[in-house]
């Protein structure tokens, strides 16, 4: 098929702009689908948004089959977990094409605080469209429905088998997905390559593929006074018994301060010894990329720079791990000047894994190693690491392979530019999920259509009217080059 | 004096016990006067409890004056303070007598959870009144008065002039006691010796006087990321900056963990030094001392003693200094598996005082030990101590003058014990402002009612009916003995 016909589609796209925002994206955002809101009237609100998006794909022409997940544990009240929505166009698969499974969700996170625009309203100012979801990620998996229906309306057929997988509760950790991919693999398995639109450019100016991602190990350590047989310990008066009981607290500062050094250094024996040697050509193709640590910086918005290059910066980023303390459980959080000592308390840290940090080997050093320096404390009181759930795996994808050269020709017809090959630093469960429902060998990109300033899950959420016109034309000739490598 | 005529005073106390109990005590807890109420009806329900004491006082002819202390500072909405009460007995002090302050508080702790008896209805169950306030303060309180109305109805004259001194605040850190008490310190002018019942036996057995506190210094520690002009940092995702940023919560884990060691051994620097030496006197003192650790192991619930003697365990109680830290604000202290780097972390702990650890030498210490640990980071983030408030000081007594030798002829009088001589721990604020306000030769002794296992602060508050009764004898007794010296 002649590579003009796609001309044909962009120009369809630019026709039916303001359709794409008025019609779908608008409709879209007044949807409060917040999954993280667990009440009746709140998962109402997710439920319209699958309903919603069920009347656009089957308006499109794609068969719709809604999978139930069964009621989310321990709410109450009792509330149904959103469906997972199969879309499949067309209708019948073409045994002659090739099949593309689109991953995105439509739940969204809560409205928060500091909009100085609607939430849930879409606002057009100075081209950026403000409003919850807007690029994440209902712009995105709306982009895919707006490929389609160029590519139709441009009397273009539509040159790959597409399978939508749109689920309702991403940003609740995905509660139930991956027992629904385990259970449905049949579901993809015509599948020859995934994409997944649900992260940003590195920047606010280039395009990218992303083709890896950390992994993470959650882990809990408790300190806690020894009950005496029938007892339960509370909270101590420190005028009291200061100085002449172990303080769980003074313990557990010392085990934390034994994690890593203020430059981000991991002091867990082992792991720093699990990493994969960086190579000269990944150090050749971090320098290429378009970053700078001006950007960085406004973007963190203090001078908190380990680092003074951009290439630093993201080698430590993508490629190494790190080690976050993230909060204590069970001591006094507020600003009062209170003067307990807690019996029980709880530090939460995670740590970021990179290739090959497998997940069980992570936690038996941590595990260890923390084991051991308690016993050099010699305390009466009781350690306990734990780790809060499944470690969610490193995630590497194969550049080179015919799902990335698509993605790549898709972005230089479109941004007439090469895009940069980034990695995330963080953890996208569902990326696994699908990996492991398509078997190792399948491909997966992502591949983004907003940008770095979006603010996701902050206030004033905003996708680029440009990024959405040009991320429905990206979709839409990822297919086209997909099909036709 | 014969002292015969106090056992008058004594056969009337038992004769209307059940009337100190009934109209005097179960009314006292039926008033809910928690000071920490900050609503218009809970504060008018402290407020009910003073006009309830002005009304008992003056009924057993004491003049009454209250004292205004202003408006609570921040509350909304705006909250009067409860009045001071100073009343005098007699009306006219007889100038022939010696004079005695009293101090004791009328508000009492919220009811809080756990209470498997009621908490605003006194209830006698196995001669244990059960209720809030019941040993903390209003039960010590109410006894002053039984002592005074068992003087009447026996027709002795009281021996002492009496000036009486009670505040509606104290549980919620005596807001404008010590301004009041600076202020109007010629209300204290005649006074020749204090006397304060608000603490606890160190057992549930022995009687004891109380001639010693800790000071207590507060800190909080704060590590921030430095804000670019015009921005505020953010927390940011654990999984794309974890690395790359200097981490707040890493560094406050370990500078926290450089005050103190698991046993309780202060590291900082020259604290040490400034503690007085133990005397081969006190040692003495303290092997006396009816207390076991078979009843401290009791009170904690757990196996975290850190000493094995009595002895041991009481030296680190009152007489070397401790350090707590009671908890960390700005980072994330759910058990949610959240996973951000929280820009500001504030770290809140407690230095006690003992003799000769002057506040502003502690402050400094702290202050120059911290500044030169964190510069050891070599971080780029920001890090500030700061000390809240005013250190309370440590507070010891003379236990060989005519108040503690008063108190001691009382005690043996109603107990047919000697009492132990004990300090307590922690730090009683006001025992400072009544110093002051008497000046530094005046005496101050603490003279308990309660037991140790009385649970002032806790469900199921009590005061055993035994103490409220010999408690007031106790009092009477020593107003005796004071004035027989």
């Amino acid at each position: 098929m002649p590579s003009d016909m796609l001309d044909q589609v962009f120009t369809k796209i630019d026709q039916l702009s303001q359709h794409f925002i008025t019609d779908r994206l608008a409709k879209a955002v007044e949807i409060q689908s917040v999954s993280s809101d667990l009440t009746i009237e709140g998962r109402h609100k997710v439920d319209q948004m699958t309903a919603f998006l069920e009347t656009q794909l089957k308006g499109l022409g794609a068969t719709v089959k809604r999978y139930p997940l069964g009621n989310q544990q321990d709410t109450h009240p009792v509330l149904k977990l959103p469906d997972v929505i199969i879309a499949k166009y067309p209708a019948t698969p073409d045994p002659n094409k090739r099949t593309i499974l689109i991953y995105g969700h439509y739940d969204v996170q809560p409205e928060g605080k500091g909009w100085t625009h609607p939430a849930w309203r879409l606002t057009e100012v100075n081209g950026k469209l403000y409003g919850r979801g807007s690029t994440d990620d209902k712009g995105p998996v709306l982009a895919w429905l707006n490929a389609l229906e160029a590519y139709q309306e441009a009397e273009v057929d539509v040159p790959v088998n597409l399978l939508f997988c749109f689920e309702g509760m991403e940003e609740t950790g995905s509660v139930g997905f991956s027992k629904f991919a385990q259970k449905n693999k049949e579901l993809f398995s015509k599948v020859e390559a995934a994409c997944i639109s649900d992260n940003y450019w590195l920047t606010s100016r280039k395009p990218c593929l992303t083709y890896g991602l950390r992994g993470i190990n959650y882990f809990t350590i408790t300190i806690a006074q020894k009950p005496l047989p029938g007892r339960t310990p509370v909270p101590l008066h420190s005028g009291i018994y200061g100085g002449t009981v172990h303080e769980p607290m003074t313990e557990l500062v010392i085990m934390l301060s034994k994690l890593a050094d203020s430059k981000g250094n991991i002091l867990v024996p082992g792991i720093n010894g699990l990493v994969d040697n960086v190579t000269s050509e990944e150090i050749a193709q971090y320098q290429k990329i378009d970053f700078s640590m001006e950007e960085f910086n406004k973007t963190i918005g203090s001078d908190a720079a380990i680092y003074t290059t951009a290439q630093d910066t993201l080698t430590h980023r993508w490629r190494y791990p790190s080690i976050t303390i993230h909060g204590i459980n069970g001591a006094d959080p507020s600003e009062k000047q209170t003067t307990a000592i807690y019996p029980t308390v709880t530090g939460k840290f995670s740590v970021r894994t990179v290739p090959t940090m497998e997940g069980k080997a992570v936690k038996a050093l941590v595990e260890h190693y923390l084991d051991q320096e308690f016993k050099k404390l010699g305390s009466k009181n009781t350690c306990k690491v734990e780790q809060l759930g499944d470690p969610a795996p490193y995630w590497v994808g194969n550049t080179k392979d015919s799902n990335f050269a698509a993605g790549s020709a898709a972005t230089k017809r479109v941004y007439s530019t090469e895009p940069d090959l980034t990695r995330e630093g963080g953890s996208i469960g569902v990326t696994l999920d699908i990996q492991n429902a398509l078997g190792p060998e399948k491909s997966i990109m992502l591949l983004p259509v907003g940008r770095s300033d979006d603010g996701a899950h902050g206030p004033d959420e905003k996708l680029d009217r440009e990024n959405y016109i040009k991320g429905s034309k990206l979709l839409g000739a990822y297919w086209w080059y997909f099909a036709n490598h």
